[in-house]
């Protein structure tokens, strides 16, 4: 029995003595977080599996784990040795947790369903109790993990933003009584940094700070404080925000205040998790965070701070191509692992740089397959001088935040890696070319991005675009541009990723992702139109392009692109690096 | 004083003597159709007003019409002469009724809203007795109506569909069952005949029957009789259907029949009146109505059936189209309403011919300019040898219905026209030729029609496709291809049309239509494609084509299209109109 069959085994017995009939573990935090700390990683502590989604449920004769297509086969290696069994999300037929737990307990009207209603929210938790007996316990594996992680509490600084604290805390308590409300709680960690101007670690590749804020009409409380800490850094933040009149408290104490609030609290049942909602004793007017929609239309400090990211992170990327492209030609042995550290080393060494933004997809031929692959440290593929490598990569720096994927040929490509590429980029070039007008949602004009790969019988199965926040998360609300309809619309200076798509298990994966930033596009008699500008700067790789699949203004723009990824990188680039770029940024003839 | 303000007047006593603070007329009938009978054209006999769409409310000082873009200008033109005012739809800051009605009695909770009980669905009235008192009247304005005209009974007559009545009653009773009902209701009218197999001429352009079917496990009752009828095709049909051992029962029994059920009755909350639905004792199991779906799903029988009607229809239009052009060249004085009458001729001419499907759109110029104009009988607009002739109209046939639009250049055309027309044929072609996986809704191919008209700073305001019945409305849901996120799939077999425009007001109108027919296109590993086959045949005008605006694959489907045209219909043209139509449809050159 390996160490997480043991662990589910101490569950069950944990189980018995409470008279659970099932446990449901998430993959979250008590913020609602994409991505938790290790503190909250509890799937991966008690099943192994390390994909980004994923649920468990254990009831006494059963394990499951739910999750997306993404992760199906990482899922299968991972809980081998485990009697964990891989439940299917996101297929046809699919069975989601509720519906599973109804039809096992059916009949059973007495069965209990335990939470960790910390690690859940209260949106999620009612709607389960309409159901079953819910028992909802705060850290509800902590009883059973012994050398668990502590909240972390790295160095917190402040950020410069375009926009003063102050103005945006008047802001919320503007929105607080609009909404009839003496406060506002912001549960989203993101939510927090962006109203404070403060960034930390506490999440890898999430620059963000474990804390709550509540904002009152005539007060400010900050829940971050999680024990002693003598950092400086931290220190000189803490004391640069009293001293505007922002109260520092232990992040524990966040129950304790909000059950003595009085008036009524605005607060998001989405990111505010079951355990907090049930110690507020107001009433609690929900609606979704106002600062969702605001930090995702960037400021134009904003916008120029992620313009020069992204001449940063393209010098970097470019020496890194220069590189693996001289690595490759000259024979020496790169492993897919090599070329990841290569390109974090570049990064590193880049003015301002934070972090990466997420883990690095460094894949070559059928590990690029996985749109979600996770590069071996040991024993990794090595690339070969033909086919095709996948790298999709970001970083935060302390003006803003990047994610891109690049394609390269590494030599020669099969006719159908051939066609696939130049379908791809056709469509990434079509959504990035479009025009529409002003409130269509990102659902909308998905179908630009897909419809060179539909007539070619091709399609992805993720979304097409995220939105991306401003050293913040790479992955942010509440625009996108995927399959499923969600109304919000697409406004001026959002920033939101394009990246297509196609994936041959066992053969080869091909993604072109820039960021665009949303402009205006005129006014016409038929009303004001937006389209986009990439953000990214670093080249396609033309050389295996099949131009009789591509139409004049398409080969157009990517001359133009290309172009000016030339203009703008040369300049910081070596002498030869700027000539190989300058062979790499040639115009296409049709 | 006009008479509709003296209309308006009279309502107002019986308001006062009522106590009733406000009146909504709404412009449907007892079964929510979209296009009601003179009985109960309730909008246009208080107001005048004769748009498609359009609600009324009379407060003791206010009267308003609240109706779209399309109508606006009708509506100011109509509504001279009142005090109505109009309120605009589907504009931004709109204020819709219950708005307004919460603005104007916001502050006085007694306030009165007076609704027709028999016109409006039981999910609209219970949404309003939410937030007001509602007297809920039947048949309100019956009262002051002196010569208010009957309920139709037009000629009730069977028409073959592929499939038995007996079949689809044994469906929805299986329906039914499944829902744990012991009955269930329709009360929409396309719903019934499509269940019977029945039709006849009870709606101008629409041919149905007025009534309900009510399918119990062991009973079919069809409330259908509206007083003495001796006409022979009503009888055999009513004889054939008793012999089945259908009911045919009063119309107006229908509330008593519902009152006397005891188990669930399913029932369609959007289609069911609020006076029936408060007639019902039992138990309501609310759901979409299952034929909804299913009569989208045209059968085999059904898909040849309309490619025979789109086979006759083509011929008529041609011959139209023909006769247009020499009349023109000729010299000869047409305005738009002889060209309308002259295309009714020649269609009502056709085997199997049933009625229009809607009024024809015949408009010249500036009048093309709105959607939904409405020619004039008398001193309509002359048609003049240059400029753009749109003529949009459709027929029902024994074998199925249609609808089409063709914008014709008559002569000199100026490059703005000439720029809007290829761009609006380009959008027209895109969608024609797309290719989508199962699954995907209208919504999210809307934009290929559209993206050729953004990118020239190009929209129009109206949906791009909508469903047809198979001799039925020619407006039918669920599936739609339009700006609104509907999530109803494109199915095989479905019918949508494929009509983008481009309308400049006081100069032209643009608009290409076609019916296109949902069709399988293959298996790849990526799942399964769907595409359409057009199923309308009349060729699009080459002559003022800007080919540079063109790509190649969109030039190779106009003329494999115009192609096609010429190869079926030529054969049943005169020796001349062939000859024509041999020019017409000459392949264009890129």
């Amino acid at each position: 029995m390996n160490k997480f069959q043991e662990r589910i085994e101490t569950l069950r017995s944990m189980m018995r003595a409470r008279g659970w009939d099932a446990v449901i573990v998430t993959g979250s935090d008590p913020h609602q977080s994409e991505y938790p700390a290790l503190r909250w990683k509890q799937v991966e502590w008690l099943t192994g599996f390390t994909g980004e989604a994923g649920d468990v449920v254990v009831t006494l004769d059963h394990a499951g784990l739910w999750t997306d297509s993404r992760y199906f086969i990482q899922a299968v290696t991972q809980l081998e040795g485990t009697e964990v069994k891989l439940h299917k999300t996101r297929v046809p037929g699919q069975v989601l947790i509720p519906e599973w737990l109804s039809l096992t307990f059916g009949s059973r009207q007495d069965a209990v369903i335990a939470v960790d209603s910390l690690c859940q929210s209260c949106e999620a938790v009612r709607s389960m109790k309409e159901v079953f007996s819910v028992a909802a316990v705060p850290d509800l594996l902590d009883p059973m993990w012994n050398d668990r992680p502590g909240i972390p509490q790295t160095p917190v600084f402040r950020l410069r933003s375009g926009e003063e604290r102050s103005d945006k805390i008047a802001w919320l308590r503007e929105m607080a009584s609009e909404n009839g409300c003496g406060a506002i709680l912001l549960s989203a960690l993101d939510d927090v940094a962006w109203t404070l101007n403060v960034r930390a670690s506490d999440i890898e590749y999430n620059p963000l700070v474990i804390s709550y804020l509540l904002v009152g009409q005539d007060y400010v409380k900050w829940f971050v404080t999680k024990g002693e800490t003598e950092d400086p850094v931290t220190a000189s933040t803490f004391e640069a925000l009293a001293s505007e009149g922002i109260e520092i408290l232990p992040y524990a104490d966040v129950a304790i205040a909000l059950g003595e609030l009085e008036d009524d609290l605005a607060a998001d049942p989405s990111s505010l998790n079951y355990e907090l909602y049930s110690a507020v004793r107001c009433n609690v007017v929900e609606m979704a965070s106002p600062v969702r929609l605001r930090k995702a239309t960037k400021n134009e400090f904003e916008v120029d701070g992620m313009r020069e990211a992204h001449v940063r992170d393209g010098v970097a990327v470019e020496k890194f191509l220069y590189w693996l492209e001289k690595s490759i030609e000259g024979g020496r042995r790169v492993t897919e692992w090599d070329a990841a550290v290569k390109l974090g080393k570049l990064r590193s060494g880049t003015d301002g740089y934070l972090g990466d933004s997420f883990e690095t997809i460094s894949a070559y031929g059928p590990g690029a397959a996985l749109p979600h692959y996770i590069t071996p440290k040991t024993d990794a593929p090595v690339l070969e001088p033909h086919g095709l490598y996948l790298c999709d990569s970001g970083a935060h720096y302390l003006c803003g935040t990047t994610d891109i994927t690049r394609t390269i040929p590494l030599g020669d490509c099969t006719p159908l890696e051939v066609r696939d590429y130049t379908l791809v980029l056709k469509g990434h070039i079509d959504l990035a070319m479009a025009r529409f007008p002003e409130g269509t949602p990102g659902c909308r004009i998905d179908a630009l991005s897909r419809a060179p790969l539909w007539n070619a019988g091709l399609d992805f199965g993720h979304g097409t675009g995220h939105g991306v926040g401003f050293v913040l998360g790479v992955h942010e609300g509440p625009q996108d541009i995927r399959q499923n309809l969600n109304g919000t619309p697409m406004m001026e200076n959002m920033i939101t990723s394009d990246e297509p798509g196609i994936y041959r298990e066992g053969q080869f994966g091909i993604r072109h992702e820039n960021l665009l930033l949303c402009v205006a596009a005129g006014r016409t008699e038929f009303g004001r139109f937006l389209r986009f500008e990439p953000l990214t700067l670093c080249h396609f790789d033309t050389s295996i392009l099949d131009t009789s699949l591509l139409e004049k203004r398409e080969v157009d723009w990517l001359n133009d692109y290309n172009a000016r990824v030339f203009e703008t990188l040369s300049p910081m680039l070596s002498e030869a690096e700027a000539l190989w770029l300058g062979e790499k940024c040639k115009p296409v003839q049709l």
